[in-house]
């Protein structure tokens, strides 16, 4: 059985707050859906929608424009499932209505290729993203309807849906194609669930499995357009062309994850919804192998993954630079669907783990604390070179206001609007809890109603309480997730201790009773302060540790070091302490403790010397989470730091807060 | 005064053999120049000379083929003036004949803008490489006229000298362009020594002068052939473009080396002797300058210099990444011929310390053992992932026989086959002795002939003893330099003690005597085995240490250490111990020592983990120079190695030989 066997929840029927997560969530929702409404309309990619652009004219509608609107309307759609705003739901209509007026007769939906190119339509598969932003399109339309009820969305991508389905298939007449950057694949499974339409979903499973067969569908597109095949380039290149486009071959047969990083896992995320769909064993055991490809050899401490900036891709194994690490946001937020969606299948603590190392870290930091500026790639160390004037935007240090290709935007936007399905699941008899945020569910287990409230001060502090709503007292499972960071947590049930190792399973301490009203759990989730280190056949790390505590992962900064981090080392013996800082950085809990630095002064104009007197002094080390790193002068940024560890020795695992 | 005070020895008065030298410049006379000149017969680059390609045909002469051609020569005629060798004189006569086919009725000498792009003849002097091209046939024909004393060649190329003074100048009716790639400055000088023709050198000096005024020769050029002129880049990008060719300032008011390596150093090299040969202060203060932006701040310790792939060039300072260095064997071969002419203005020992640095490291690593492979960038790491097949052939951890850009390998040639000049140097009543080999000077010395013998296995042994022979008892100074990286240097003359620190100037122990035949000299360089730090400023070496043992930089090669050697460390107090390998590597010392390695078992797939077990193991280091690397089979380098030293110790100096 591959069917999925929970359910997330519903957004509207979550809340989330406290110290973490309130003000960032309303920033998302009252600052950056603004700026990237007022970015999509500046740049003319909501009026590209009119078709009035004309050859000669100024900023012609590009490939993927449509796709920012798209994610836009999306995270807009999931902020009034948890927050009614009619001024947000007048301007999602009227960007709606505009959509509307792009649409052709047959149903076909893209002003690049209806006043661009119109030659060029359906006829360039690998690189004209004509299904993908018909994929991001088919989300919002989905979102807003789950939202709004309203239906008209909806009908003009089912209408689209059904022009892709007239002609892409293996049936004579359809053209065995797909496109060069999945993401489709998803989508229509979501629009089979909102329309009802299994149609879609056949669709899906066709784009899924017809990928990467030979004679390949690409080559064969670019000889067509008279373009010098993929299957000419020398042997690395082709695999390297091939394996950008998810087209090396059919996933099924992949062994490692491969190619372009978003590209890669969305096409996982799709795939793991097909084979959860029709059952399919074998395609859902290659989508676990790629994820373990990914997490296992191929993933930063911050969740990021893609660290190869040459395609925006995967590399080879335990390749994890840090100076040049790409970690796209967006490839960030792409494991987090993957991982999301295997979850539901398969409720394991490794899945949610990664979720909440990827959100806590290498996704939120992509945006400022302000909400209005932005991180593409996400390094995990930033050198003095690195700050100059000649990176280019995606690759700045310094967040950006917007991109000419601004995917990851609008992609942040919806993951925080649409937070709550990641906190919670239901299966028929039991609610887990997979993340901790303040905050409360309503759901239905067992055909009665339950409410779970969490009070926490997570991730700051290690206590999370529930309390239990009940309508009437139920036979039912309340699962938490026990994170993997986490060596000794604690759990009391109405105040009585639960020894946790006979009630865990995969990760998750299920707690099967029958449950009434004002029952209270207590859990505690110990936060030491970690020193952790990478699989030593990663040659990026070797002799460094970098700082946790929870879920959080710390970097140094220049603003509080000073500059030449890499001269800062912290011996194996430091005490290191965690405490909460109010008024920094929107309230975070700071670590501090004692490191060494080395002088870079009385060297007399030497760039190399006999190291025989080493002169290197007691400095106070602070470190800040990294997920807020950059918010004030931007300046060096390390996360893993030269440690003189020795063999034996045990650390203090301090924890003041 | 800037002009030369010293002038090097010609080759023909100079020996060098001994058990580092003999073999290596055997292999450079008797492989190397003929497979280089295979490789320049079978490519066409000889030819192309014919002036017989026409349109359609294949294989087009490119822009610089001509250069490599005139660098084969050079280095083969070096080679006529130690060995003589009919064989190859009449190789060289039949290339020059070929050459001459090739020049124009008015002087004009370049196969590929006479017959392949005529159009573009001289309007394109940013990327034509017309002037290079023209400054390395220049060099070729001195050094063919010095060893043979034939002149067609030299007279061929004043010809296309005149031909060339003729079209560009400060004079009415010329052009005030230069050259985008620097070379023919330096070839000017030469050929004005060598004809006795000053108008060379004032055509030398006028393109060393013109450059990087503005406006700019090259956005006007630009302008004319319908491209977009640097000055419409962006502010940064046009420093960078202005920069890689050598024009974004005039020489004199630059304060950094910037931009491409090669370009750069050239152009530096061709203004020391433009100073030297004027009188100009204010330029050799200029390269002066560049010298020690270079040395002090952006040469690794190869003596490798151009630390960045893009534009082959300088980075900013301290930044020296070992993975990615490009340090282009001709950027370093380029550095030494800087270092060479500020040697013979100014006797420092710094300048020689920068000759046997780059020399016996970052050149030395161009060429295999067997003389029949090159390396055009000098990485100072190689991981796993370097070795993969993607690597593009200039980048390759694995020498090559040739690139299709081949101004590496013959550069290195010459650079062998005139070795003997870089040894020693002359003034009015001094010998100085720069480098240390096995072999002899026959010179004149206060007008009476001198010759002075070399004993020595330098560099593995300490030990150079020196045998005087001089045809009547002379007072005269011999000038022996105290290289860099030696502390405690003892001389015996005569088997008496001379007390350094009374006779050393600028790092030259300088004995003044009335020397006699049978005069012997005893001079001891103490080569204990050093561990060597790079300067704080530079993030890429921090925590770690470089093996050297007297000019011999070390590295650790998977062949010999296993694979994944970032996980190698050396701790602080390891004993190292060198010792000579007779039949490896063509006979090396090598240095062992314990080491501690860290296991890359027992992870469970985990990619992190908190870092509280360490169980590092002992492991015995093998250290080979680093100017062999990669002559078995090619697997992981690494040059720096993780050191926990802490302050305050000493090491153990072992040296057992």
């Amino acid at each position: 059985m591959t069917r999925s066997k929970l359910e997330p929840s519903k957004l509207n029927q979550v809340s989330i707050g406290g110290v973490f997560w309130r003000k960032r969530l309303e920033t998302n929702r009252t600052v950056t859906l603004l700026v990237q409404l007022d970015q999509c309309k500046r740049t003319g990619r909501v009026d590209a929608f009119k078709l009035d652009w004309k050859p000669g004219d100024l900023n012609p509608p590009h490939e993927f424009w449509d796709s920012d609107v798209a994610k836009w309307i999306e995270a807009s759609a999931y902020s009034l499932a948890t927050h009614a705003n009619a001024t947000l739901e007048k301007q999602i209509d009227e960007a709606i209505d505009t959509i509307a007026l792009g649409q052709q007769p047959d149903g076909y939906l893209n002003p690049h290729f209806t006043v661009v190119e119109p030659e060029k339509k359906w006829k360039n598969l690998k690189d004209g993203h004509e299904l993908y932003c018909a994929g991001h399109l088919m989300e919002a339309a989905v979102a807003y309807f789950d939202a709004t009820g309203k239906r008209k969305f909806l009908d003009i991508m089912a209408r689209y849906a059904d022009h892709i389905n007239s002609r892409f298939g293996t049936q004579s007449g359809k053209v065995r194609g797909y496109c060069g950057h999945p993401e489709i694949e998803l989508a229509l499974m979501r629009l089979a669930r909102a329309t009802g339409n299994p149609q879609y979903g056949k669709l899906a499973a066709y784009f899924v499995n017809e990928r990467g067969r030979r004679p390949s569908f690409f080559d064969e597109e670019m000889e067509r357009n008279n373009r010098k095949a993929t299957k000419d380039l020398t042997a690395s290149d082709q695999a390297e062309r091939h394996d950008y486009y998810q087209a090396h071959r059919p996933i099924v047969e992949q062994k490692n994850i491969d190619g372009h990083a978003v590209r890669a896992l969305y096409l996982v995320a799709g795939s793991i919804d097909v084979a959860a769909a029709g059952g399919d064993r074998k395609l859902l055991a290659a989508c676990k192998r790629l994820w373990r490809s990914a997490v296992e050899r191929r993933m930063y401490i911050t969740g990021a993954v893609g660290s190869r900036r040459a395609g925006e891709a995967f590399s080879v194994d335990y390749d994890l630079p840090n100076e040049t690490a790409y970690a796209e946001t967006c490839a960030n937020i792409a494991l987090m669907f993957v991982a999301h969606r295997l979850l539901q299948i398969e409720p394991r603590h490794e899945y949610a783990d990664v979720i909440e190392r990827a959100l806590y870290n290498g996704i939120l930091s992509g945006v400022s604390l302000s909400g209005d500026a932005f991180r593409y790639a996400n390094p995990l160390t930033v050198h003095a070179e690195a700050l100059g004037p000649s990176i280019r935007p995606h690759m700045s240090a310094k967040r950006q206001e917007w991109f000419g290709c601004a995917c990851c935007p609008p992609n942040l936007a919806r993951v925080l609007a649409s937070l709550g399905q990641y906190v919670y699941s239901t299966s028929a008899d039991t609610l887990f809890v997979h993340l901790y945020a303040e905050g409360e569910v309503k759901t239905v287990i067992a055909g009665v109603d339950v409410t779970l409230v969490q009070k926490t001060d997570y991730p700051w502090q290690p206590t999370v309480d529930f309390l239990v709503d009940v309508s009437t007292p139920t036979q039912f499972s309340i699962a938490l997730r026990i994170p993997g960071w986490c060596e000794w947590a604690k759990l009391h049930v109405n105040g009585k201790p639960v020894q946790l190792s006979r009630i865990t399973h995969e990760g998750y301490a299920i707690i099967a009773r029958r449950w009434s009203k004002d029952d209270r759990i207590s859990f505690l989730l110990p936060m030491p302060i970690q020193r952790i280190e990478t699989h030593p056949a990663s040659r990026n790390n070797a002799g460094k540790v970098a700082i946790q505590r929870g879920p959080i992962v710390y970097c140094l900064e220049q603003v509080d070091n000073g500059q030449h981090l890499h001269n800062l080392a912290l011996p194996a013996g430091a005490k290191l302490s965690a405490s909460f800082a109010p008024r920094l950085l929107g309230g975070v809990v700071v670590i501090t403790g004692q490191g060494r630095r080395l002088p870079v002064d009385g060297w007399n104009g030497d760039l190399y010397r006999p190291a025989n007197v080493k002169k290197d002094s007691p400095v106070k080390l602070t470190a800040v989470p990294y997920c807020v790193w950059g918010n004030r002068k931007v300046g060096e940024m390390v996360v893993w730091i030269r440690s003189d560890h020795k063999s034996g020795e045990q650390f203090d695992v301090a924890c003041k807060l």
